[in-house]
């Protein structure tokens, strides 16, 4: 945990944006694996942990504005859960060290909210993402659980928006931590793959490093031959000779934060020479993007640079073709790539997103385009400010389904040249990614540094 | 997944214990860790996965005892599924692979149980542990949530139960294999461990084990110097000369099938004095547990002659005192053993956990004691039979606040020496474990060999 005053703080400035009402923040419980005692690993919510900074299950929390308390809600261990589990720092030990001297039962929670809606009072909750959750904001608030998020309140996310994008200094040092240790995943990834490898054994030496460092992952790795699969959690390949290896990993710190990069490197020492001219092709892309990087941009036009930089080299490729400006706004070159250029990132990898993407990555002026593929993908387009911690991952897929349904459709043809596309089927996929942090003067690159030219990852992949 | 008259062959034996009447199983969701799209590993719902073999989220299946049917109900993959997920096999695909060859819509279930509820069929369910099912449970059968596991079926509990108790050999090749990547996770540990690393490092090797395999951990690794903290998942603490290190994990392998072992060796190359006398005693107590084990057997005498042997040992120690045998039959000497021998396993660590003790471990006639410290905690009391797969992990463990809390109310101070007690406060807790399947002629230890003797311990320590 930070400083007790960290959190009061975090609160009091929460405070201030409200008049009158209750703020309401659910703690997540344990998620039962195949038993209700068999159970993941536990992960506090995220605003949750922001304002509370306690990493235990089963807690909730409330900011009264008119009564001017704090109080949280849950119970001590009893003398079966010391002998089961060991003696911990008490809830009241636990809440004092986030300053909040107001601890109740769990059970008192739902007298506590009953009773203010019955004096008409406002309550404010976010909305859940876990059916625990929502069942119980449903009983709380006697609405059926799939409704529940739709009385979410607007002005408590955007506070909470507001507040969580802009990292502090002791945030960022934390950030850093992450991403340096994720920096390690890929550096151990790029030292031991081998050609007769599995997948698996690549992703499981990478998650030892998130793991010893007394974390864990920040999402589920992605390690795969396959990289033009954007999701993919197979880990069932063997590495061949030949292949590219794209790997997106980062770690959680023990704190909650994370971290995010991609790497993709040869399964031989060195890339073959088209390997080599599309990863410059998603270099110079990201080059391009993260040279724009600064406070008042909007994030909207970074992602458009990558994607004219992508599709001036696709052009040098053979593969798209006419005028770019034209065919980027129409959006042709999301064949090649798919998804959005980059999100923030924080105590969550994609921060915030339970929030709703429309207030963490847009608001009221710069709106979401949520029926272009690919721009549908982009879940930040709003100006930047500083303190905002973002990632930049532009990146070329061949996906033969999307290849082939585009070319049933003809969709786009006087921006593709579909004959060449064929050359490139089986290519798989490149990406390369980082975290940024906007500051005065521009950005700052978080974490400790990491191969990343052709050079760079070549020498790496050399000295195995 | 096994070959496709495996799982026809199972849903057909299930079938013939009902006359009528619709089996319904709801297989498990992704579980958000932090926001919608940020999940856990998938893991599919154990009995789901015994009848259908099927790892994918959102699907549920019925069982129609008077149609003759088996449908299975879930969604196909779209594009954009595909472009982010890579394309697999088709839901139809995976149905047929299973024996399944009527897929529906997922929607199409609500419309399917309706009309059998109108029709005043009977639907049988099983109790539901994730807050998912119950919340889908809760809308299909208009029952409050918190209540819906009272509604779960006790002929479709027992039915399942009965089945799932007794392993085939198919499903012993992969217990077998879940059991010996648990020893070499075991081995590990017991050969990297060294003073000064931390617990995290030493977990996080072993994970790695088990994620090599291409599986994960059938449950969170108990790796800790404080091996009297029975249920610990803290790793935090330092390797210190002296120490002892309880390491209870397990693997799961691909097909869901767990293994669970413990081993607890020193972190210096030898135990001391003290630790050998107390590991002898748990040891005995495991050999005496082990050479009972044969069908017709009740388990509870296999507990019970574990914990004599504990008693006998610890009297040996000046611990105990006094007449043993009514020491034991009255919970004296869950002072120093707190839990049971052992648990039933398989596609589940605690196998069927999910749907109750009181018919996964004891029956009508063997009833579960919940009242007594140390037997409340016994999974499993009635008599054996060939096919089942348990656990025999009997143990020894000094926990300060229970010491306290027994001495302050004197609690069986005819049979327990306190004044010695205290030399053994700090000593922490001794617990080995190997997992059997229950023969025609007794019992068979599943899994390669691991060190368990003093000396075969120590000779593994010897060569670090």
């Amino acid at each position: 945990m930070f400083d007790k005053n960290e959190y009061i703080g975090r609160r009091e400035v929460l405070s201030r944006k409200f008049n009158s009402g209750i703020l309401l923040f659910l703690g997540n419980e344990d998620s039962p694996i195949n038993f209700l005692h068999n159970t993941y690993r536990f992960r506090q919510d995220s605003s949750f942990l922001y304002y509370f900074g306690i990493q235990k299950s089963g807690l909730s929390a409330v900011i009264d504005i008119d009564e001017q308390q704090v109080v949280l809600f849950g119970d001590e261990m009893s003398i079966d859960d010391i002998v089961w589990m060991g003696r911990q720092k008490t809830l009241k030990e636990a809440a004092f060290d986030a300053g909040v001297l107001e601890v109740r039962a769990g059970s008192e929670l739902v007298d506590y909210i009953s009773y203010a809606l019955k004096k008409k009072r406002n309550v404010h909750f976010l909305p859940p993402y876990r059916a625990e959750n929502k069942t119980r904001l449903s009983a709380l608030f006697n609405i059926v659980p799939d409704q529940v998020s739709g009385f979410a309140s607007v002005a408590f996310i955007k506070a909470v928006v507001a507040q969580r994008s802009v990292k502090s200094e002791i945030e960022l040092i934390e950030i850093d931590k992450a991403v340096s240790i994720s920096a390690d995943m890929q550096l151990l990834a790029m030292k031991i793959a081998r050609p007769g490898m599995k997948e698996s054994e690549v992703a499981a030496a990478i998650h030892m490093v998130a793991l010893s460092e007394g974390g864990d992952l920040a999402y589920p790795i992605i390690l795969t031959v396959n990289g033009q699969i954007l999701h993919n959690h197979f880990y069932g390949n063997t590495l061949k000779e030949g292949n590219l290896v794209l790997n997106d990993s980062g770690a959680e710190t023990e704190m909650g934060y994370a971290g995010d990069l991609t790497r993709t490197f040869p399964v031989g020492k060195t890339f073959n020479s088209l390997q080599r001219e599309v990863y410059s092709i998603v270099l110079d892309a990201y080059s391009a993007a993260v040279g724009l990087l600064q406070a008042d941009v909007q994030y909207l036009d970074v992602h458009r640079k990558a994607c004219m930089t992508l599709a001036e080299g696709l052009k040098g490729l053979g593969l798209m073709k006419g005028n770019l400006e034209d065919a980027v706004s129409r959006g042709a070159h999301a064949l090649f790539f798919q998804c959005g250029t980059g999100h923030m990132m924080g105590l969550d990898v994609h921060d915030m997103e339970d929030l709703g993407e429309q207030y963490v990555g847009y608001n009221d002026t710069i709106l979401k385009n949520t029926s272009q593929f690919g721009l549908k993908s982009l879940r930040l387009g709003k100006e930047l400010v500083s303190g905002n911690v973002l990632t930049v991952e532009p990146g070329i897929y061949f996906i033969p389904e999307l290849i082939d349904l585009w070319e049933a459709k003809k969709s786009f043809s006087e921006y593709i040249n579909y004959e060449k596309v064929k050359d490139f089927r089986s290519f798989g996929g490149i990406r390369v990614e980082d975290d940024f942090v906007i500051t005065a003067n521009g950005s700052r690159k978080l974490g400790k540094q990491l191969a990343i030219s052709l050079d760079e990852v070549e020498e790496v992949r050399g000295s195995m």
